[in-house]
Parts: structure tokens; sequence; C-alpha cells
């Protein structure tokens, strides 16, 4: 693809350059048009920016993406992030991330040296175009790619990516657990300008032919150097699921619903030990710490429906998730934390609240919370719901839904879904939590539409194509309905109350 | 349409009998499958009954329907449910409500007494099915159907109403504002078991040919009883926009974006009078009391976009509203209150909070509220989240919005997408504020999820036909997936929670 195509027209990519030539920050303006007064004579509105997350694919680069933070992190030399902004230094990563939130660089320094924030960027994904992820920050949104054993290839997963960051998914996250998983991850990593996270459990069970009970230490290390190598960004790891936990799991109503979790629980139980990932979680560490890698520890006991929510094997792994924590800090690896799932919606606050005390306000990163259990086909929504109340009380990034889950693996209109719909969650929260700058474009596209600016409406919005086409649909066929009516099908010209309002501000 | 055909299969219509027998609830069962144990036994589960609002149209009735409550309002005299409730009476909508709420009769009579409940419900449409509204109660659904003046055709309008109250919705508002207004209405008035709300205003507005400054008191009194006659069950009414709110509106970003409180403020600026509706109210409560219509009273002045959430017009008119509301109460009507509108989610609970105060806890009605003004194309999701979040501090129905808010009329897909998306939202709220009972259906399908009952899970969710479809999307063409296989494509069999959770307790 080359721009931004159909998809979001009166749109190009510009670049505001920071400190150092080479710190080039993407945004998109939106071209606006002309304010028309009552007495004919116009108003210019200045072009609007925003936040952009799709990378050199919208300046037409079509192949693998330039590595443009190679020299950045070869004069960086051995250190992580946090370990930079602990000596105070400001990265060129901290700044880049900075000019993207419109804050200062030495804020995001100071969040990451205490732990509030990670910029997920490993040394050998150079082609990334650097973001913070922390509750002082934009609230982002992560989406879910990858094959399956069912449904499998590399080319789909590549195009399922970039409509992802098309739409403004902040990082992916590669889950394939089917074929070709080292080159689908290749393909991804060399295409992806967003962070990728892995959960490398995944390719470690395939490794020993699906069987749990067939996983080692050994198997996962190598994984996770590979994994590693590649340029994986983020790495999930399921280590605060412990044989304790297993029987407070097993009282529950849906059991253990991640994966990761599962998996961790039947070797555990097979080989009555405690978990791999946790006695060897000082050997992750210094891996992870090698690379720059940011941990995500894994929710693996994360309640699978209402009944489970909040319950004594969730908030077990909690705390386990917050000495994990403090072990990672100390290797100088940055860290953010994972949490659910399925929560009813006087329920979400609890979950946040606990994470910030358990875990020593390292950033969150949740999956939903899905606010029903009945929201099949529909889950997208049942998340989003509960996205919007958890980002709102801090947690950093939200995990989409689409409406495939439960259900199958996500097709590109399940991303699109998942991704417009968490964005309007992140951005709702963003709102309530005062994030400065956010209600501007809010404020821009009310303005927009009291004016009948039809076409700054479309374009202010999060998805211009679907906005353009419904007002279409709705019009009868042939009519110039873009920019020329000052009204729509809902009420049509006499009930319209915005022309009436016009009349009576100028009566 | 006869039964529930293929968008509910397993389900059927059964009725519960109450203390006489012309009080017959209609009630959905959905059979449900057999769980297989390990051991290979079977556990019969009951069939799961749900609420039902489709009516007499999934017994197989297609033309108008039956006048049920026609005795009921010849007993009961000239009285209204309120005036039945505060002597003491029990009446049969009381009762009916009561079944379908899993309550005690006395328990709904008592809510209505107090004017914290409403049973709307026009002695001149005894084809209803009653319902009560109250915060104690299932959080509502309404779905606005009705055509314009760019969109119009009764069949249409008719096929509206019978979609929204298949997918569930509570009541439905005839909000015509095109052609054959009076035509319309009747039609779905006789073929509708829901309750049916309008906006007078409109069809008065049409009589004068879409002037408002053309408007008298003769007009609408004339238009109020010809729509009381038909049988309309409750009035929105925007008697709360006084003269002295219309400078506080000016000043807005958006101004007034409700049709009646446009309408009514440019009327009383023509004129330099006080709105007509407000001076006649007394007037007005008369005619309401004779037919027991109950009050929707309008919000005139909610606010159009996040900039004008919460400001002095808004709570200027909600004040007047709660003095209205003890007016009405004198006379003996019923009563709700309607809310916004655009409002940022950390200024939700202080409309709720204020509306509880300010109108004496009458029911609030609430057209979301959207969380952000950019969600073109999505606004069912914006409203979605703001409504959970509103119906959990006590709103007792949610208008929907549809994916065409802001762009033009509904059509039947945007009808289902709207009212599903609020069912969801009212669900949600339900079981935060721990409705009793309402988890019982989210126990019941994740119980289906674990043990693999893929039919029972499509058969107990809101969108079932959905559910289905989304699943054999995504399973490779010519596998039987409905009810064969232990796991889906989105993880596969080895990857499979649920799978593993099975062999650890089992192991």
């Amino acid at each position: 693809m080359t721009g931004y195509g159909k998809y979001f027209p009166h749109s190009c990519k510009v670049y505001v350059t920071g400190s150092q030539p080479d710190i080039r920050v993407p945004q998109r303006e939106i071209e606006l048009a002309h304010t028309v007064n009552p007495d004919g004579s116009e108003n210019f509105n200045e072009p609007f920016r925003v936040y952009d997350t799709s990378g050199p694919c919208t300046d037409g680069v079509d192949g693998p993406l330039p590595a443009r933070r190679a020299a950045w992190i070869a004069e960086r030399g051995n250190k992580t992030q946090l370990e930079c902004a602990r000596e105070g230094l400001i990265t060129p990563e901290m700044e880049f991330a900075a000019v993207r939130e419109n804050v200062k660089p030495a804020f995001v320094r100071d969040e990451i040296a205490a732990g509030r924030a990670i910029i997920p960027l490993n040394r050998c994904h150079p082609e990334t175009e650097p973001m913070v992820i922390g509750r002082k920050f934009r609230t982002k949104v992560n989406a879910n790619i990858g094959n399956s054993a069912i449904q499998s290839s590399i080319g789909e997963e590549l195009e399922k990516m970039r409509w992802a960051i098309l739409w403004g998914a902040d990082t992916v996250m590669d889950l394939s657990t089917g074929k070709d998983i080292h080159e689908t991850r290749e393909a991804i990593l060399r295409h992806c300008p967003t962070p990728v996270g892995t959960v490398p459990l995944y390719q470690a069970l395939q490794k020993v032919a699906g069987d749990a009970t067939n996983l080692s230490w050994n198997v996962y290390r190598e994984t996770l150097i590979e994994q590693a190598e590649q340029g994986v960004d983020y790495f999930t790891i399921h280590a605060g699921v412990l044989q304790r936990h297993i029987p407070l799991a097993n009282k529950r109503l849906m059991g253990i619903v991640s994966r990761g979790g599962s998996i961790m629980a039947q070797w555990m139980q097979s080989k009555n030990e405690e978990s791999f990932l946790y006695t060897h979680f000082a050997e992750i560490c210094e891996i992870v710490r090698d690379y720059d890698i940011a941990f995500s520890l894994g929710d693996g006991l994360r309640p699978g429906c209402l009944a489970d929510a909040n319950d004594d094997a969730q908030f077990g792994e909690l705390e386990t998730l917050g000495k994990l924590t403090q072990i990672a800090w100390k290797h100088g690896c940055q860290t953010m934390i994972e949490g659910p799932g399925h929560v009813p919606l006087h329920l979400v606050k609890e979950n946040m609240d606990r994470q910030l005390a358990d875990c020593f306000e390292a950033p969150f990163y949740t999956l939903g919370p899905l606010v029903t259990d009945l929201a099949l086909g529909y889950d997208h929504l049942a998340s989003a719901i509960g996205g919007a109340n958890i980002a709102w009380h801090g947690c950093a990034m939200l995990c989409y839904v689409t409406p495939k889950e439960h259900l199958g693996l996500p097709n590109k209109k399940d991303v699109r879904e998942g991704v417009v719909a968490h964005k309007i969650a992140a951005h709702a929260a963003d709102l309530a939590k005062g994030i400065p700058g956010a209600r501007d474009r809010d404020d821009a596209i009310s303005k927009a539409r009291f004016e009948f600016r039809w076409e700054d409406q479309f374009n202010l919005c999060f998805d211009p194509e679907r906005a353009r086409r419904f007002r279409g649909q709705s019009m009868p066929p042939g009519e110039p309905f873009e920019t020329e009516q000052r009204y729509c099908s809902m009420c049509g010209e006499h009930f319209c109350s915005m022309r009436i309002n016009h009349e009576i501000r100028t009566s």
C-alpha cells in the first residue's frame, strides 16, 4: 500500500524533527475545509495532526523496513532503556516517544526510571518507531495476529499486521501456533514499525510436538534466544503460575483459560516440580536484559468467566508477578504486567488498584476485561466497555479483542473492528484521565459537525471510509451527499437541530 | 415471521401463568444439550429461560395483535397505574411485570407508588405486554424507529419494529418526521407488543409545514389527543427548555442538538414568550393522566459534544424537569426523565447522581451517553461504553444508538447492531448492580464453553445466528464444526486451554 489510500483521504504523512536530524517523528496531518460564515466569508481551519502508527508503509515502502534506529543502538552500547533512564540519560528513543506524546523528553525518562513506563524495543529490531507505554501517556492498543494449526499463511499474517497498524494498533503480538512459526515471525519483524510481542512458550511447545510434558528449560531457553535474536520487543512470560495456584484454579468454573498458564500447569502437574519459568527467572532476566527486551509478565490465571473474576488464583498470581517485577527491575529489565480477562464492571477498578499496589506501578496491559460472558460475536464491544473503564483507572495498554473471540481466528475484517473498537475505548479513557490535548480532536469534529463540514467529520474520525460509506448508504441514490447538504437522512431538513441552531444564533 | 426462525434455534416460547388465567407472561426457553462426563455418562441440563420481548409475532401472529389487556383496562376504570399503586392496589399489569422480573408483585407496586418505576401503557394500547422501567429492575433498552422526509415506508418501519423486539428491545419509539406520520404510527401501535413512545412535537411541526414559528398550544394539544387516542404509551415532552436557558445554550460549541429542544427554542425566540409546553404543563398532565400515558420529560438541552457536557444549560433544564416531575406526580401521571447525550466517562456518574437528586428518583432514560465525539460509524459502541456505566449507577433504560448515528437513518442491519450492543451494555450494568439472577446466564454459557457444548454457547448468547456464522467462517470448509470439535481455529487442538484443563482435572 502506498500512502493512506482510500481509508484516510485528505491525510498526508508529516514528520516532526527532534533535537537531532535522525529523530523524525511521524504524524498524520488531516486537511480541513474552510468554515463558511453566515455572511459568506470564510475562516481557515488549521490542518489537524494525529498520532500515527502506520510506519513507512504509508510512505510507500513495500518491502523490508529501513533500520532507522541502528546508529542509536550502536551508540548506546549494552545498556537498557531502564538503565539509561536511571542514570539520567535521555536516549533518542525517549525523545522520539516524547515528541509523539507531546511531552518533555525528561518526563518520559523519569517515568521509565521509576518503572511506571516502558519503551519496548529489542536491539535487534532497529526498524521500529519508538513508543512509550505507561499510564501517564496516551492509552495504547495491541493487536494480536498470528496463525494457528487450522489457518496459516505468512502473507495473510503480514497483511493483518499492516492492516492493524493502519487502523492504529500501537503494538502487535505474533501469537502464531501453527506452521512456519519462525518464518512468520521473521517476516513480521522485518516489516513492522511497531514493537512486536510474542509468547515464546508457544514455539517451545511446537518444538516438543505439542506435548507439554516434554517441555524443558533447555528447549525454552533456546527458543527465547532464537526469538530475541530475531528482534522480538516484548515477551509474555507466564512465570507467576506456581504449583500452589493449581488447586485454586481447579475450583473454578472455567479453570485456566490462558494458553500459557494451562501449558505450564500441565507441565508442573506431570513433573511435580515448580515452573521452570519461575525457577529460572533470573536467567531469563539475563537474556531479556541483553537484548533490552521488555517483560510482559503473563497472567496465566486470568479469569475466563465472571464467576472466576478477582478470585484467589488470580490475585495470588498477581502478587507473584509483583515479586518477579522487582527481580526484573534489579536486572535492569523493563517490565509490564498482563491482566484480565472476564470481570464484571463493578470489580474492574479493584483489578487496577491491586495491580498498582502489588506490582509497584509497573504498567498494566489488559485483555478487555470483558464485562459479560454472553457477548459472542460482539466480544470486541464487551471488551471495549471494560477496557475503557480499566484504562480510565490507570491501565496503560489494551489488548484488542475481536468479534471472533471465543469463536475462531480473526480475519482482516475482524482486525479492523477490533482495533477501532479499542481505539475508541482507549481514547474514552484518555479523555476521562485528562491526558493533555486528548479532547482537541473531539472538539474539532464537533465544530465540523456544527458547521456541516461533512468531509471534515469523516476525515477526523477513526474510520473515515466507513463513516463516508454509511452516510452514502442512507441518502437517496444520485444525491450529492458529501459536502452539499445541511442535513442528513435521520432528520431531513425541517427537523435538523443544527440548522435550527444557526437560525437561532443569527436571528 | 413464525416462531424464532433461524435467529434463535432451539428456542421455544413458553408462558408462565400468574394469579389469574389471563396473566400469561412470555419467556423464551432455550433447550440445552447434555453434559458428557469424562467416563462417558451424561448429565441433563435444565432448559434455560430468558426474558422475552418479541410478543405474539413469535407465536405466529402476523396481523394486528389481540387486545389482551382490554378486560383489565375496563375493570380498572379511570385510574392510572400510579394512582392504583398509591392506593395499595396490585394491578394485573404490575403482576405481569413482576413475573417477568422474577420479583414479588408488591415490590413492583411499591416502586411505582414511590415514583421510582413506571409501567408505560396507554389505555388505548391494549395489545401490550406490560413491563416495568425502574432502576431496581432489569435495565431496559429502547429502539428508535420511524421515517424521515428522506426515507419513508410504512412496511419498512413495521419490519424494523419487529426486528428490534426480536433482538430484545423493551420499548420502541416511533420518531417519524416524514410522510404518513399518523398511518405509520397506527400500523406500529396495532402490531407492537411493547410500549411505544413518541415525540408529539414532531407531528405538530409537520402540521404547520415545518415552520416552528407557526406552532401553537392548540396545534400541539390536538396532536397530543390524536396520539393519545391511538394508544401511544409514553410521550417525550421537552417542557423543561425555558427562555432563560437559551443564552446558556448559545454559548456552547454545539448549541441545542435535541430536535424538540431546538424547535421550542426557535418558537420562544420568535414569540418572545415562555414555552407553551411549560405554561400549559398542567393541561398536558390532564390529557396524559386520562389515558394513563407516561411522561418522558425530554432533555432538550442535552449536550451534543463533550465540550458541552454537564454545563449550566443541561443542569438548569434538569432542575426544571424535577419541578415538572412533582407536578406530573400530583396529577397522578407516571414520569421518567430523559438524559444525555455526549459525556466523557469521568462525568457520567455526576449525571446520574444529580438526576436522582433533582428529579426525586424518577427513572432515568438516557441516550448513551457517548463517551467520545469521534466514533462516527461506531457510535453504538461509544454509547454502549457510556450506557453500561450510567446504568450501573442507576439509569433504568438505555435508548439505543446505532452505527448510523450522526450519519443517517438506520436500516434493519443497524437496528440489530444497535439493539444487541445496548442489550450487552444493559446486561453488564445489571451484573454490576447485582440484579438477582443476572449472572445465571453468564454462568450457563461459561459452563457450556468449558464443556465444548458449542450449540449451547450459540443459543445462550444474544445473537446465536451471528455466533454460529462466525465460527463457521473460521473453520476449514467441510469440517463438522458445530458440535464435534473440542477446539476452535483460534488455538487449534494442542493450544486449547480448555482441553488442557480437562486433562489437568482428570489426571
